[in-house]
């Protein structure tokens, strides 16, 4: 027996009819109007739409990064994902340097194993490319990895040359894979930044002044000439300003294979009133690149109206505001800096460092932010409530487009026979006020902190369990599978 | 007992998922796999796709045009459409200039009433915009109307000036409905082409110099001008070069809520080889725009999968290669110039007048040319054998876009729960020689005669209706229905 | 006997040297360091510039226009001319409709004939192209007339459709002139100024809302692509916003052979400052195009700065603020309305219609603002004192360029062996208020009111004659020459 | 006494007038008409133009490069130079890598010292950015070097990073300073090649393959970005296709201080035609960046007519096609690989190694070809008499232009008074065949080999003495002198 989703808008990317779904099993196994009963377990979705479960590739769950590890891992961050819609993520496994990718892997894979609540994949962030590194890629189908991930900002830490970002695309072009870039230009960035905190500029509002947008310009338009000689799909991911823009746009209409996303945070907020907010509160914004403008932000709800930008991911990567509450530093020794989690489980009030390790010095600040909650629900409110969006088009940024650009269509991103059933059951009237203390994330703050939304899911399945009920929450641990996904993914 | 659509590759413009279809009285009712028979009529579909009947918005069947009256009628073109998997289309009522809106489609509507044999739905084509013509506008939504078409071309014959054209906008705006232009600087042409005739270039290749791409471009970016100031959604039909492509990818990117098309033709033909072809070949290949270049075809790939265009429609309005046989003069004068059907019934060896009209002067050959028939198997070769399109673009630009745009979705353009079950059969494997010999339209040439394709339709449903069945035709006159429009359509 | 300039240093377009020049008679015949003094005059320009005299080629005096005329003309708009470096102008010959062009210019000359004080040129404004028309044009080389302007605003006054300017195009390359047009869409004007009045918007402001930028960047693209057509040079008048920058920057990447220029107060004045001022003040700065933004002031120096537009004209075209003063409706009658000169010498405090004659409706505010006096002063402030411009290319954009545009050079527009010795001696340490107490123009406001400007013209020669010797005028009237312009100059 | 070139047509980059100009000792003293000859030696120049000497800044005389050096030198180089009408030039000092900017400024000094015939100065390449040659950048300004030159190609032999590049920008704005850059991605370069040659592509058409335009379209964008950042002076050297000519007319627009050059050989020379010409003859034109194709050749032009590029340089380094002749491996281990004027001279028939060193293996083809000589006759024919360039634009492109930007104006690159008397008699009536066969160069070929231009200079003096009459060489080594330049230069 099965489940009867009756009389809903169910939503695809490009249609939208009242009707009912039955999920027998894992999947989706008849779309119809007026189905019988038949004993199934039956959801009124009378007044609802019904979406494809929310899908965001750009996570940074349980990260060493910064000094520190980001707050959520393949625990809290998959419900708080799935609390706003999100049922399937890509985070970025990282290659160590020397080290293998299969190292990279094998360390990811212990972060979910057992743990994981909603479905994930792995993209793979090379971050040494050796000559048995660039042997290894292939290797990476196999396991299910079909997307590269290089980084052409910071400097001495993840940053490559041009010579190994034009390897790594004709490696994957070779093997039907994506390659993704952080864009920016991190030479000038390790320029710019001591000069500023030379000069006494520390305030979080410099870093901002560290990575303005004509290094991220310029860091995209390099990425897509090197897209457009060797034929690689090009992914550029957290796009922000109208350089970049105009950069992708020009790119696109000259034939390069080149997409690119943008995230919920860049339509919203701005250097002038959140970085350079009273105290210390602009660190709480501080991401890679920095948020921008108002100018911007018109120029991004643009870019993804006409299809220059394919989806609207997170970058979620959240640090306590105020961490390193408690002994923090004996643990880290006699722990090897990794187990936050017992560290913060043996005392609630215990907290692992965050955004106040840069205090007197922007650079310090882990860059990041939350978020993987609150997408759907933002983006539907100031998209489709504002008629900048159809719900087509929302299912299509949030959903559709990132299933197929990185493989995991039609299995994952839509409503369509055989299908994974994870299904939102989204009420369009529900009025709910994003806020730190209702919000499932595990940090001190929100970003949207005060903003009511009109629309949000009120059941959400996984292959058509139910994780989601209203406020509860009813998945575990483990249930999470992790995605195989398919290489010769088609450029958008 | 309906029909069963068993184990195809159903298509949408989102999705591309093996399945079964059931389809009851008019309408899909059902979707899923392994469905049970039950007695319906079951069709399998392994092996095949499954893909919406396809829309074309721009045809001129049955059109007083040039001295005569293009050849295809609501009987012949829509036989000929359905045999190419076309099962709805959008024809355009002429205002007659001193007439009201309702007068031009009185006479429309004689020719469809009775005879038609697919689904059609009308524009209504405004030449000459009194005060009271205005004020009639509205009541075309209770006709089904939607779209308005202005002509910045055809000076003399139906080109309005820019102020008629900014007030049909406010109008349009104000109601829920589109703009169409026809998109050249009416005025130049009609100063070049008797230049050119007076200089002696008389032949068909002359028609392209009287109407050069830096026109067109002019006249795309002044109606996308005022598209922008009136906040009027405007959608550019035939478009052909990269002057225009430049102007709505433009205008595009800054907000103007502006769509275009362009048509089969501008893909392949070329000035130099078809209206430059020798004798009075070229004359076959007149239509406005002209046909471009290369360089054109290319830019107008790039802008079809990149998503500045929205359509590739065919324009489809043909004349007789070799007309004017038999004593069609006399007949004229006897009949009012209008019974052609009865003409050539009369004799099948008499034709109505054609392209001969124009010998010795190419300003008199009829604009037009066939392809009702021929627009989704050569854009499938073209397109989708190509690499260049994947079916899911392919129906995204053949059936769904259109239906959205001129207000028929859901009702057409997709395969969804409660949509029309206008669906084509189409084999991927069918090699088919495209032909004059071989086509269904009424007119003794072909512009891509001697094409193979790989892919056709093999056979095509109308709301549950088979019209076609390999070569047979299975519709009656009177059949194909009037599709009432809705407004307030999406811009896509 | 000469007069000998010494120890000034002398600017051209391209150089910048200390040294001497000789006059002899009317035109320059040294140029050298250390010049005997030989019983010359000597006038020692010791820390001054010695620049050539002031163009402007836009300017209109004593000028039927909106119910009134143009308060300044040859005799007093000369006067504050040369006060403030210009000695040179080109006013526009208007075509009676249905007259001829010779009636035109015989009218223009009557204005100008024992009147001038300095040299001045006629462009022809084509109002009527009638087949007569287009055979007279030849005939204005012969009266030294080598440029014709045409109208694409101004309906029903001045505006000619597209074929028009198309064929006045053609006409101008086949005989070495130049077509100047005023690009505005004057069809969608047309149509929103009667609306705003409707809808009560009857202040000064709303003439911007009626002449927004889009209309101007539409006609400028449009009249750039039939230059591009017919390869005759153009000229765009008063260009003043991103939008119609945009086009020209893109016509001249793309090989027409198009120039533009901008005015003065486009740099300067804002719609919500300046056209919203308090009460009625915005009136004053009613011209069309109107004013714009201060994102459009940048655009436009960049404009100057990277060669895109070639000159900074004024438009002059003033009217009083408080005109309508006395008996004018009485007077008009007895004098057909056009000696308003005589009509202000009967009684000084009498005046003409102005500006107040649109209280209540924007668009019965005579078009046009004061300026000649002030251009050379206002930009050397704005834009050599702030680096923006060289004095060479002060000079360039002054001087140089629109001799050499409009056919005048090297008897105007340089400093060089043989050209006509009009010099400024420019003091760049001398200060200067502009203000209507104390300039030379027959108006009752000044645009910069309070602007301080460091540099200015301390003596002021035409052909070697003294006109301005500090505040003291020397010239007189009648002592103007009519210049007669060379056909085929350069497109720069 | 002076001398007094009577009667020619005097051009500046903004004048041209005809009259007579007046030396003395080493500059020009007066200009003016019908000058007394007061016993001065006359030089007739009726019917002649008179040009301010041509300036080229972009040469490598000397110079160690690919494993030899290029032919021409201080001597033949300068006779080579002033036979063709350029009477200054600038060339690269390049540091050696782990030396000063002192020691390779010392090197380069004992190239010219005692052997230079014409003037030149210095830029100072800058190849390995240590803290120290920071420091050492402002010292250079003493020595009369005010701009650096930075490669973005040329890895592990000249080329920077983006973080030296940036710094070398800020430093040079600090002091007024230019920097130069050859923009070639050079990461993707040194990728591309060996990849190339493993294929088996060695011949010398698959160095074009090795350094696409899109290479150079991507780094100018990003010097450019760099510039604007920085506010840094920015000159782009050797600019040769679309991608790049878009680039720095973006960058322009948009306030960036960057200028750029073409040289001569990207106007005429494409791929095809010359990179493969049979045989090895493909290698006389190996130089970088790449010729390009004929497309590209037209937007070059419309870029130095639009303003776009300042400069029309050679980058002259020559190299013979047949070299390696004698024992020149023996010489190269006894006089430590430099001495080739003394192995050249011990016998007339031995050559240093050539372009034969690439056979083979493109890469190692000795980068560079001649041009020192040609340069001014080659665009006067295709420039001037084509009508694409006035008189007074070649003069400004040819030697005002590199004057000003380079620090040398008004001493260089005019005709005025205090300048130096650099001044070409240039016949533009007298008609010459290039060839190698009668060329100064010392090189056996001649890239325009059978050209016949129309115009030369007939006689050329440098300051004021006489080098070429006719093809009479009347200089003599040490003559030339070093011009120490001045920092601040103007951005044009």
């Amino acid at each position: 027996m099965g489940t009867l989703f009756k009389n809903g808008t169910i939503v695809t990317a490009s249609d939208e009819v009242v009707g009912d779904i039955l999920v027998e099993g894992e999947v989706i196994t008849l779309i119809g109007q007026s189905l019988d009963s038949d004993g199934h377990d039956v959801v009124d979705c009378t007044g609802k739409y019904i979406l494809p479960g929310g899908i965001d590739v750009h996570t940074h769950l349980d990260l060493p990064f910064g000094g520190t590890i980001s707050n959520d891992d393949f625990d809290t961050g998959h419900k708080a994902a799935a609390f706003g819609g999100t049922t399937t993520h890509i985070d970025f496994v990282i290659q160590p340097i020397g080290g293998s990718l299969a190292d990279g892997l094998k360390t990811w894979r212990q972060k979910a194993d057992g743990i994981a609540q909603i479905d994930y994949g792995f993209h793979m962030a090379i971050t040494d490319l050796r000559d048995e590194i660039m042997d290894e890629i292939p290797s990476l189908l196999e396991e299910g990895i079909t997307s590269l991930k290089l980084f052409m900002a910071y400097k001495n830490v993840y940053m490559i040359d041009d010579s190994t970002l034009y390897r790594a695309m004709q490696k994957a072009a070779d093997n039907g894979m994506l390659v993704m870039v952080h864009a920016e230009n991190g030479d000038v960035e390790a320029l710019l930044t001591p000069q500023l905190i030379a000069e006494g500029k520390t305030d979080p509002i410099y870093h901002a002044s560290s990575r303005p947008p004509e290094i991220e310009g310029e860091a995209t338009n390099r990425a897509i000439v090197m897209s457009g000689m060797t034929g690689c799909p090009l992914y550029i991911v957290h796009m922000t300003c109208e350089e970049s823009i105009d950069a992708i746009r020009r790119g696109r209409s000259q034939g390069a294979p080149v997409m690119g996303e943008t995230c919920v945070q860049y339509f919203f907020l701005t250097v002038d009133e959140h970085l350079g907010a009273p105290g210390y509160e602009g660190s709480k914004f501080v991401c890679s690149p920095p948020i921008r403008s108002e100018k911007d932000h018109a120029i991004l709800w643009k870019a993804v109206q006409d299809g220059t930008l394919q989806h609207i991911s997170t970058d979620h990567c959240d640090f306590w505001y105020e961490g390193g509450v408690g002994p923090w530093k004996e643990w880290m020794e006699a722990h090897n800096g990794t187990d936050w989690v017992g560290y913060e489980k043996q005392d609630p009030s215990y907290r692992r460092p965050g955004k106040e390790l840069g205090k007197g010095n922007f650079s310090k600040i882990p860059n990041g932010m939350p978020g993987i909650e609150d997408r759907m629900m933002v983006i539907w409110e100031h998209g489709v409530n504002t008629g900048r969006l159809s719900p087509t088009k929302f299912v299509e940024l949030m959903s559709t487009n990132p299933a197929k650009i990185f493989g995991m269509y039609p299995k994952k991103g839509t409503i369509a026979i055989g299908s994974d059933a994870d299904l939102l059951i989204w009420d369009p009237e529900a009025k709910h006020t994003i806020s730190a203390e209702t919000h499932h994330m595990r940090v001190d703050y929100n970003c949207y902190e005060g903003m009511t939304v009109t629309g949000k899911p009120v059941m959400v399945y996984q292959r058509g369990k139910k994780l989601v009920d209203g406020d509860e929450w009813l998945g575990q641990n483990g249930a999470g599978e992790f995605i195989k996904r398919k290489p010769h993914a088609p450029v958008l």
